[in-house]
């Protein structure tokens, strides 16, 4: 019967672990994208709370969680371990598998892990509106909806095409106060000179990027907030593993395998890193970063500075990349279609400390609709990565006959992604797969950066 | 930080309460829609397992819930009971507010709750295929859900107004393997007939429910299954509130109010059935059903036999009704346009046990913002009824300065309902309130009905 492993709110984690403390050789710095020089604290104040840049830079292995946010997190949190006994069943499988489900918040996802600090830490320092931008409009919501907690203003800019295809997401941002506007927009100068151009544009990301920056730097009491890839988004979410660890520690469980599908880098970090210490003292533990073979940025990417959005306005990051150019085919799992991925995790994975794998489209679908008829829930798309990974680790326990404990996070649900699953069940889905030569191409490209720097 | 009362999955209830070995006075009979006579169980044997009927007329005060029901309830079950401490202090009441959170199931509301042990005594009895309609689609996800979890063949007649409006819950449907149809079809002789009238017709319940009942009795394999009203409907829901009197004991509380939404009555007496005894036998706890003010079936409808559904095929039922040609305005808590109400709920009213509230709908929808700035989640229609009532309550109990325990059911979640929000927060929706004319109007073939019985 007991297939929910819960920790009482009473012993939910209040600190977050900060890996930085602990990697066997620092990351490089981020560079300032016109000098090319280590980007200093001083040039970010602009856009982001003190307190944010110095998580961004801290090299303590635990970092205190303000008792504000673990009142709001607590909503929500500690999120369930389950084990999936029904899908272990359906696979004929010796390997236990356990799912932790950040599709519990209200967002439905795991990403208010960060937005909820960072609302606070920004209220803190007395900012009155928090500017971002948003694709599919998942990061969006959960701002929206961190904002609400702490009475503070939230304008979102969301690429125009999903904002006319997804109304709901933009919906639920409107619910919880804030203020969604498609992108490009009348609102900045970025704007208003690519609707010069083309009256029709359809948006980017990279735009979308611009316009909330340029706002959150016009008012000295508005900043802006991003969503992943950076080392404090990274250290928020690592509360999905610390909780995970005291879970399974309650059962007396330790992982075999760790599984997360990985856009950015934040999901999957969240629940890995807190057992990458392990890891790193040479404990045998496989940790697995799930992407779609379609954006494969670990699997066929390369390793070096390159601009964190398409527009080149951001500092220069340290990680694997398929270029800032590139632009990753309409894949469904919007929140995995970033050309980039978290220093910390390129570290890791460049380290051997991770590894990596690519899983095309069809198949992660295909995983999604097993795992909703064997346990019940549906998964967004990017979930169904990570899912399709975990059926594929399950086949090879019982192909050895190994007892294996698999550990992988339900990053969100897919109730909002009815679409995507209609256009799979109805044959209209296809993998998207990119061609050697698209591959080629865009490597070409990643080497001009590098030879540029 | 204690926001959330867990209860651990190994204290489940494994019983349900049936509230009929309880009642002041027996219920009356369903009468035979021809003879008028009291239905025997035999009678209804080509639609449900015997079980189910057993059930339905069954005196015992406890009813064992099987060990398969139970282990699919644990994919969700228990529930989370959390207090509401933000609206708490956004309303600053004394009251101390607690929600029990039926949004967590996989389809997203307390519907599986009976779902899942329907499909399960279907199972045990042979059945291949089960056969129901849906509105808005609540109920045939939450069956195609069930059905899923033990191998039965799932047929949703979904009004073709819906089918084409509400597309997300059918793919719901369809992800968990059901067959959705919009009707009226061509797969019965109900539906051929009003296509021949009406190639165009949007379909209504009354259609659904008849198509449905005639594809279930067209095959022994076959059976049919309803999603609220009956008796043994009603008993499964009682999980609610016997896990909700649990979690409050553990803390030491006990209502003095509960509240409810209710449309055909099963989520309402869910959670208050566990209480009513107590209240029967004198303890002072006011017990709130909430209907929309638009179809306020407690509120304005008369006490006397009528069909449960529009088009007059099945059983007279003795209970309040607005009558069954009543139909409601297009209001969007689908789930509360019953003409009727459950004859055990009704029963509890005559008799002065329960209270009953009417709430319209802009109320409603400003509630359930509320709720969502407050609180975090997004309430679906129905839900936002309840919460306009628990507003209420706070505030008299601000009033009166008296500490207040109210205790509401959090229905299912609004992820799917987005539509609705939108209109309402662009102030496109109004209350549809009925006229004193249109009240009259209906309460008089209302009195028609009894005339003629």
């Amino acid at each position: 019967m007991d297939i929910t492993v819960v920790l009482p709110q009473k012993e939910i984690p209040r600190r977050w672990y900060n890996v930085l403390a602990d990697l066997p050789t620092p990351l490089d710095p981020p560079l300032h994208p016109i000098t090319k020089r280590p980007v200093r604290p001083e040039d970010l104040e602009a856009i982001f709370p003190t307190k944010l840049i110095e998580q961004e830079v801290s090299n303590e292995r635990w970092i205190d969680i303000p008792e504000e946010v673990l009142r709001t997190y607590c909503l929500w949190r500690p999120t369930p371990l389950r084990r999936a006994y029904f899908l272990e069943k359906a696979l004929g499988t010796p390997a236990r598998i356990y799912v932790k489900d950040e599709s519990v918040s209200p967002p439905g996802s795991h990403k208010p892990n960060t937005a909820v600090p960072q609302a606070y830490y920004n209220k803190m320092e007395g900012t009155r509106k928090i500017c971002t931008e948003t694709g599919a409009g998942q990061w969006g919501s959960a701002l929206a909806f961190a904002c609400s907690r702490f009475g503070l203003e939230c304008e979102v800019y969301m690429v125009r095409v999903s904002y006319n295809q997804k109304p709901c997401r933009r919906r639920m941002m409107e619910i919880w106060g804030a203020r969604c506007i498609p992108s490009p927009s009348d609102r900045t100068e970025t704007g208003r000179k690519i609707l010069a151009e083309d009256p029709d544009s359809p948006g980017s990301l990279g735009i979308a990027i611009s316009e909330a920056i340029e706002v959150a730097v016009s008012s000295k009491d508005s900043k802006y907030a991003l969503g992943s890839v950076l080392n404090h988004v990274l250290l928020h979410q690592t509360i999905i593993g610390l909780e995970a660890r005291k879970q399974l520690e309650s059962i007396g469980e330790y992982p075999d395998v760790i599984i997360g599908c990985a856009g950015g880098g934040s999901n999957f970090a969240g629940l890995a890193l807190p057992f990458v210490k392990d890891r790193i003292e040479g404990k045998e533990i496989k940790i697995i970063a799930v992407e779609p073979a379609s954006c494969p940025t670990l699997t066929k990417g390369k390793f070096l500075y390159d601009f964190g959005d398409t527009s080149g306005k951001t500092p220069l990051l340290p990680m694997y990349t398929l270029g800032h150019n590139f632009m990753p085919p309409p894949l469904h799992a919007g929140g995995l279609r970033y050309h980039g991925m978290a220093p910390i995790v390129s570290k890791l994975f460049k380290e051997g400390i991770i590894e990596a794998r690519a899983v095309n489209q069809l198949e992660s679908f295909a995983a999604g609709v097993a795992w909703a008829r064997a346990e019940g829930t549906i998964p967004a798309p990017e979930t169904n990565h990570a899912i399709a990974a975990v059926i594929e680790e399950a086949k090879l326990a019982k192909e050895e006959g190994r007892e294996r404990v698999i550990v992988f996070t339900f990053s969100g649900h897919g109730l909002l992604d009815m679409g995507a699953y209609e256009a799979y069940l109805e044959g209209g889905l296809s993998n998207h797969a990119l061609s050697e030569e698209e591959i080629q191409k865009t490597l070409k490209e990643v080497n001009a950066i590098t030879r540029q720097e």
